[in-house]
């Protein structure tokens, strides 16, 4: 019997950093992403618009008898995750949680910033799940919206970018961070620019990559006997696919092809 | 019997700047607004998926009862215009034409630029408004994708976006244009910045004043005995209010409230 895919879901291209993640670390697993990019971006959507899709977008891919559900997305993260272990029976990874546990790690000082979509900060997830972990850690967010346009534009490098990062975190520099969350699965191509702006000194928490951690440490670890051949990956999307197989590229890292246009609204 | 209401949408605050312009003319007429939040936006959407929106959202504002359908938003007037007269038996107005019309009457090097988001610029739809209306134009289409998120962001003044508009305009100016169409609704809250950019031997075409005075002429132009009293302004969303209210009023150069969520997507 084959093995059961591993389903991801986010509103566009930005969960394809978890992908990539996850692949890399668990090469040998089948994969399912579904982008929603009929009704992106969730970052500018209400919670409750943002749950009304989440459930639409796992429900497809519970249809693809996938074992496990990873909402690659912050914003559905924050705003749908009980949700969605609610209605579904089986396991549940935001990027949430794993990025906080690591952001909890790797702090010395107990100051740690976030940055996400307006919809990730408004939710306060981050800093709730900061608190949970270890309440002596203060934590600020500051929403960036502009962030998910550059890094789709295929700016991340550009001075306008450079620009845009002095200008959000000022803000948190005063509050002498030393750990800086990446609250959003774009913000990964942002690295560059934000390691320039913030210096050596505030350690980068990319969840993408704590999120593959958790998926490949709930699925018994990365040490699986070897499989044969790779893993397969199954695209798909909720509005034509060029935009997405385009943009998309870059956040993968390789070109993007064989993606399946689907309907979920319903 | 009262006056049927003018009805305008959009994929969200956009199109209050149409909607603000009709008003300062037609201050008798009663007006609906749909801003079509929950998917929001058009501009980076397929042709295709623009197309369904926008028949959702008119058939919405038909049930309302309006006289008049109003496309204020560039993407859906590019991609949806001919589908909408084909369904709707009323007079539907975009916003291409009167901006193509408007640019046409200003030129005087038949130069033209035009800037929009990238589904109203790959559409093509005002090259060839511009080429039907004056075979001797010539004219060139640039997307700027960011311009929306930072008119959004309530940067249109910043430093950012005038290095944005530097980065975008640069083609253009190459080709010697001596008038630009703001091919977008969210444009004229930048205008300030590309008129620095460009320099006062550009002029800027706001379709969404264009489109306004073409709504007034249909209508019998703007002396109409004067209504004794002002026209009334409905508001309606697919999303929750709070964040159109919000970024809204900077558009309208007014406070919104008493904005009505409903549902069109079935």
């Amino acid at each position: 019997m084959p093995d059961r895919a591993i389903g991801i879901f986010d509103s566009g291209v930005g969960g394809l950093t978890v992908l990539q993640k996850t692949r890399s670390l668990l090469p040998g697993r089948n994969l399912v992403y579904l982008g929603d990019t009929a009704r992106v971006p969730y970052g500018t959507k209400s919670p409750e618009m943002v749950k009304r899709y989440a459930l639409q977008a796992a429900d497809f891919l519970v249809q693809q008898k996938v074992k496990m559900l990873v909402v690659a997305c912050n914003t559905a993260s924050s705003d749908a995750l009980d949700a969605l272990r609610e209605t579904f029976r089986l396991p549940v990874v935001g990027v949430i949680e794993p990025g906080a546990e690591q952001a909890i790690a790797i702090t010395r000082n107990k100051r740690v910033g976030v940055i996400g979509t307006e919809g990730t900060i408004q939710s306060g997830a981050y800093l709730k799940a900061l608190q949970q972990l270890d309440p002596s850690v203060a934590a600020w967010g500051i929403a960036c919206p502009l962030f998910v346009p550059l890094a789709e534009e295929g700016w991340a490098g550009h001075a306008v970018a450079k620009m845009c990062a002095e200008e959000y975190l000022a803000p948190l520099m005063e509050h002498d961070i030393d750990t800086l969350v990446l609250g959003c699965t774009h913000y990964p191509l942002l690295k560059d620019i934000l390691h320039q702006d913030l210096g050596p000194q505030v350690q980068l928490i990319d969840s993408a990559e704590a999120t593959a951690r958790k998926v490949a440490s709930l699925l018994g670890g990365t040490t699986l006997p070897r499989a044969a051949e790779p893993g397969t990956t199954r695209f798909f999307v909720t509005d034509v696919p060029n935009r997405f197989c385009r943009v998309g590229g870059a956040f993968l890292g390789a070109d993007l092809s064989a993606v399946t246009q689907v309907e979920i609204d319903h």
